[in-house]
């Protein structure tokens, strides 16, 4: 079944032409897209805003952007792929020799076809990305420079999608939404994200889950700045990035690596059979970084296929829709679903009856006929609820300690608390 | 010398034809002749008693059951094997066609000549367990069916044997006793429990053993409603189930996992170098469940050869009296005795004279001839207990530290005792 | 580069003939040589002082010792080694027939050629070590015996030297200077333990190391005695011993089996990629026992290469100063370096930016170029630094967790202090 993988790559392949970076239209028009699919509550912070340790930098905005040879014959044009610019490159207009331009131009030698993705944020700069067999074929000569681009006071934009639970506590989505031109970075954790978004709201979850669709680094920094009181409620987190390669799924583990995050990732990833890697902490990689930073030590993980980095398509023009597949997506989609399925339903519950064990029979929960040795995985079930239910051990520690499913553990522990024998 | 498991065995047969089950007078006989090895205390518990969260049966017993053809032969007798009644049967007298009665007769299809065990303690039935083979040997037609059985008013029989130890602190070990003809679940434990005890009254032991005979369950939550003071100084405990079949030797822990009896056990068994099995806790098996169950969380470890319904005969008849050994049960009884020689010696002491070395060899407690490089265990396991006793580690830390044999350990705990260099 | 490691090894060739024992001249000639390299300060003990629980004995001296033939021919001659006499020999002046003479002769019938060493320390003995192979040739008759040794009141001799810190807290390393002509044990400790105590001097290093030259056993005793108040101030410490053979090292672990000393060590090593061992501590082998007694507990370990009795050379003639080799000591030297290169940087840091992360590229310390999959292992250990700085990770932990170089991040971790990111 990926109707829904088939709805995911068709929204990556709607967002990729877009022009994104961490302030812009591009991410505004992005947004827009998302919207069509879940309702967002937009928000634009002004440049010049303090937000923790660093300052919202003027917006950029690029309209066009070219080299042009002597004959005028655009050799690399924006036009073609937003990745040829340099992010946030400051406007320009020049004419001048190749040898002086080339101080100027992004290449990747050992990929001579592809074009690479490189930024300035924060030096301004100018420049191009090209691949090294145009650089290559260009003939020595004057070139014509042009970056149609703005860098002004403006904003920084991002956007939250919010699916009420039961409980006001939080469980934070998180994926960035900076990136041109990339489909697998981040384009498909976007695109997973949205989806994730719909099919949680089928059913009041518990928690209540909010997505956070914000600029790398300094969109998870001012969600951060902005939400300081909010912070306390947040009790679990799933960074979604590199969401549609067709490798297997990576769950990088939060900074304290033994989150409840954690360990539910990490058994839903086990139970299921699936290939996968558990990756520790690093402070490298997506907005992990700053929600495990340590003044806040967030119990947010990531969950990418390929991992950052890790694929020689990454931050390349073959990061493209081909790069991912719906399959693909649907894969992590799936595992989100169980994942926070599981998160929904742990919880701690004291047995009311703990001296000997309550007498199953009478309450109908237990095979009147004895002597048999294969008890029911259900009867098993309630028999490892009532023995860890101590207020310390959740449904989760009973799944892993008895070996039996989380389905089964919860339905046991849901025949119990029904017969008043167990309280959450 | 199996001088002991010729007599256990001896035991086992002469136990095994009686109808034992959690009330009756099969229980009563039973303890009957335990009693003939050691002095038992026997308690009577009236039916409707309240214990914990159960209510003590009505007490059953019987005294025929049979299926008859038409004929008038007996084809399924109960005065041949205790098993060939459903337990707890309620009385019946009927004559009815072979398809009707199907739905009362428990059988074997994997296993056709073995009769299976079964009981309905809690729900009023009644039935008949018989080998495939005999029933597939019915000719259809009328059978006279009868139990001639009664369920009345009564008691629910336990007893208990106590070595009387230095200490009040309480070792309990526990055994069921509510099982028909089957010989190593539960006879095997049996005759193990009661040489054990014989053995252990041979000097009077550090701690006070409690030895308790008991049906499963209702039986130990029987004994626990109404301990629940003497459940403070229950500190290890011990149940016997399974104890004599050819298989090696198998330790469930007890809940904690880490209970001094969890790692006394372990530890003896492995120096001993016999092959063994450690297992996990489970919250299914014998009574272990009760007083495991987490409002009491005993020391409470489970030992058996192969374990719960780990055998293809488990609870059926083929678990008769050639099923289990003498050595087998020499070899458990003698475990025992191991482990609780070194459980009843397992003591934290405290180094009188901590800072630095104390002088040995003034003490007559270290060789003169210095420079050797063969220093005598006995010598290494004083440095051992010196350097360890901090009132932290108990001599099975500094056995299992040092990798010298606990005997030699609490050899040299007593040396240095003696000298007043360290005190308990 | 062996520059120290030929200076060590004339260092052993120097000190080999001397006759050293726990008291004497022997160990105050030895502690004139190792003046010569780095000053010390010599503490002499009145015999009858009490230490600990220990006396110091009387002083032993001895001047001659030999056994002569018939013809006066010396079969056995103290003036060939220092091993021939059993150390602490009573006077002995006697003529006795072989038979009689044997019970005071020591050899090793494993290794006929080798001479054994020897002691009574406590008990009043007189007796002689030689090869089995001279013993065999003896033919019988009567035989001189004499020993021109005097045991006096007198004092026990031991040194220190001290290369000053920034801070009070020391790091004590330690080697006994008690045994005769043995050179891997422990001329070869002695010689390390001088060059580095040379080498810390080079820099002021952040803790006080504190250098002991002292008998073996009742030396540390007598040390940890006069030194109440000081042992407050020992956070860490090594000692040296059999530093010197071809084998590879061995780190023996300090009681505590976690303290900061042991992480370093077996942090190093394992770093440094040699082949080494790392042991468990065990409460045998040289001063460490005294040290590591449970008063004292101290966070001291042992350094070797192979370990305390643990090659047939050891306590015998055969380790002499071809046994050991200037390779051997360098290796150990160097070692020692890193080690406590390591112990002298390895601090904990608090994140005075600990929301986020800091903006480093701000500061100069980030690449403006983003979008490139390869992060400079600098940053990487600047973004370690401050994930991990919350006061509970050392530098070292940074360092294990990171799988960077130590020195990648202490440089860190100087650059963050330097740009007021972290305090100490």
């Amino acid at each position: 079944m990926t109707v829904a993988g088939d709805e995911m790559h068709a929204l990556v392949e709607r967002l990729y032409p877009l022009c994104r970076s961490i302030t812009g239209d591009g991410v505004r028009a992005t947004l827009d897209i998302v919207g069509e699919y879940v309702p967002l509550r937009v928000h634009e912070v002004p440049t010049g805003t303090r937000v923790l340790d660093w300052t919202v930098p003027q917006e950029w905005n690029i309209r066009d952007a070219y080299i042009a040879d002597a004959a005028g014959k655009r050799v690399v044009d924006f036009a073609a792929s937003s990745l040829h610019v340099l992010g946030y490159s400051v406007p320009v207009s020049a004419t001048m020799p190749l040898d002086e331009l080339r101080g100027h131009l992004h290449t990747l030698p050992d990929h001579p076809s592809w074009v690479p993705y490189r930024t300035s944020y924060y030096k301004p700069e100018w420049g191009f990305c090209l691949a090294q067999e145009t650089l290559d074929a260009l003939p020595d000569g004057d070139y014509e420079v042009r970056v149609d681009s703005t860098l002004a006071d403006g904003h920084l934009t991002y956007a939250e999608h919010v699916v009420p639970g039961q409980v006001a506590d939080e469980v934070i989505v998180s994926c960035h939404v900076c990136h041109p031109s990339l489909a697998n970075d981040n384009l498909a954790g976007i695109a997973v994200a949205t989806y994730l978004a719909r099919s949680l709201a089928e059913r009041t979850p518990y928690y209540t889950y909010r997505f956070i669709f914000a600029p790398g680094t300094i969109g998870a920094i001012t969600w951060l700045a902005r939400n300081a009181e909010r912070v306390e409620r947040v009790k679990h987190g799933l960074v979604l990035a590199c969401a549609g390669d067709r490798g297997h799924l990576t769950y990088k583990q939060s900074r304290r690596g033994d989150a409840e995050i954690d360990r539910v990732l990490r058994h839903v990833l086990t139970a299921s059979g699936r290939p996968h890697d558990i990756k520790e902490f690093t402070p490298y990689g997506y907005d992990e970084r700053q929600y495990c930073s340590p003044g806040f030590d967030l119990g947010v993980g990531s969950l990418s296929r390929t991992p950052y980095a890790g694929y020689p398509e990454y931050h390349t023009s073959a990061d493209d829709p081909g790069f991912v597949s719906p399959e693909a997506m649907q894969d992590t989609l799936d595992v989100c679903r169980e994942a926070f399925g599981v998160l929904d339903r742990n919880r701690r519950y004291v047995n009311l009856s703990p001296y000997g064990e309550p007498q199953l029979g009478r309450r109908g929960l237990y095979d009147s006929l004895g002597g048999r040795s294969d008890a029911k995985e259900a009867q098993l079930a309630m028999l490892w609820v009532l023995s860890l239910s101590d207020g310390e051990h959740s449904l989760l520690d009973v799944a892993e300690r008895s070996g039996l499913p989380f389905d089964t553990v919860a339905a046991a522990a849901g025949a119990l608390h029904d017969a008043e024998l167990i309280k959450a």
